[in-house]
């Protein structure tokens, strides 16, 4: 099988670009994540797997990550992107959940909070901790948020 | 190269929830599939795969899944999700196709079956069966109905 | 952690469909990628990755790929995608941008190969090379223009 990852990371950032794809490139660069193959994931945080705080990663390498990100091209408007992460017992398995709307940085902080505990509460599992991480930004031209947990090894 | 996956399972399930990613996460949760971390393919049964009833999987692995999905917050529609596995001689790959729209489970799965006849008709190969699974909600506050062919090993 | 690729291949395909689905799948047979279970990755050529200008690849298996694909059932439209690999020093990573739009194969390329001249330039590093591969594609019924980068082993 594909090996489970064991380690993450939170990041986040945003940017603007001269197109919506260069935006969200340079947010990922902002974020610390720019120069590698990013596999979306949709997103479990294994069990035992352990927080560091910053990534070690090479170019060009495949990362499964959870992310929520927002383009927008009107001037003016704020955007925000947000991940969380539910941690529970040590030894078992987390939820990440990601969210991004036309709101701030709070709103999406508080939304994507909520939305890890929802889903705590489904699996009528006691949640410990929620670590959330988010990006907000006021567009000027094009801009993007992006917020995301990695996994990695 | 990654790993090849070697078996297979369909699942569906369908759920609401407070925001539009909790419901997806529950219509995970519904079809047993909710505790790994999907990696989105598109989307062959590779030569040999074996069908499984159940999914063997741990909690956070990286699973290679085709999938159709569709969230609604319009209270009251019906909407519906649907995998076909089509597959044809016992040693050749065989062709995943995924649908969901605002209708019901019969209509669904006629689609995506239909869709696999013609992959098939396509790649000028006989098709000797189709699989389909599906799933169908009516929206209650926030639903999504989800089905999906897991790839593992 | 997961494999780094070590080889690159352009492809690029179009073609129509009875669905939607289907003529993505058909644009991506029509590209030479259409029996693999593509993972959609965003987007960096690894360094030292080798560009061979024709796939390997078996039945089934995991490929991670860039891709730009448009699909439009509006009869007469044109529609083009695009893919560009930036190249900068041999053994530095390089960038992979992918568009799409309803436009013609010219704009789809001057399009793609300027943003990545501008992720190069946000990134401060010298281009050496963009390679360009498009599609392009009238839409009779239902039509899909596919590009995209392979990345293999």
């Amino acid at each position: 099988m594909l090996e489970t990852p064991k380690k993450f990371t939170l990041v986040s950032g945003s940017a603007e670009g001269p197109s919506r794809l260069n935006a969200f490139d340079n947010a990922l660069l902002a974020a610390g994540i720019g120069n590698v193959n990013l596999l979306r994931v949709s997103s479990i945080l294994p069990p035992k797997a352990i927080l560091v705080p910053h990534l070690e990663i090479i170019p060009g390498q495949l990362l499964p990550t959870a992310y929520g990100t927002i383009t927008s091209d009107l001037a003016g408007e704020k955007i925000a992107a947000a991940v969380a992460v539910g941690i529970g017992e040590e030894d078992e398995y987390g939820v990440i959940m990601e969210f991004s709307g036309r709101c701030g940085r709070e709103e999406a902080e508080e939304t994507v909070a909520e939305m890890a505990r929802a889903a705590f509460a489904q699996r009528k599992r006691t949640l410990k901790t929620v670590l959330v991480q988010s990006a907000e930004h006021q567009v000027e031209s094009i801009g993007c948020a992006f917020a995301a947990v990695a996994l990695w090894y």
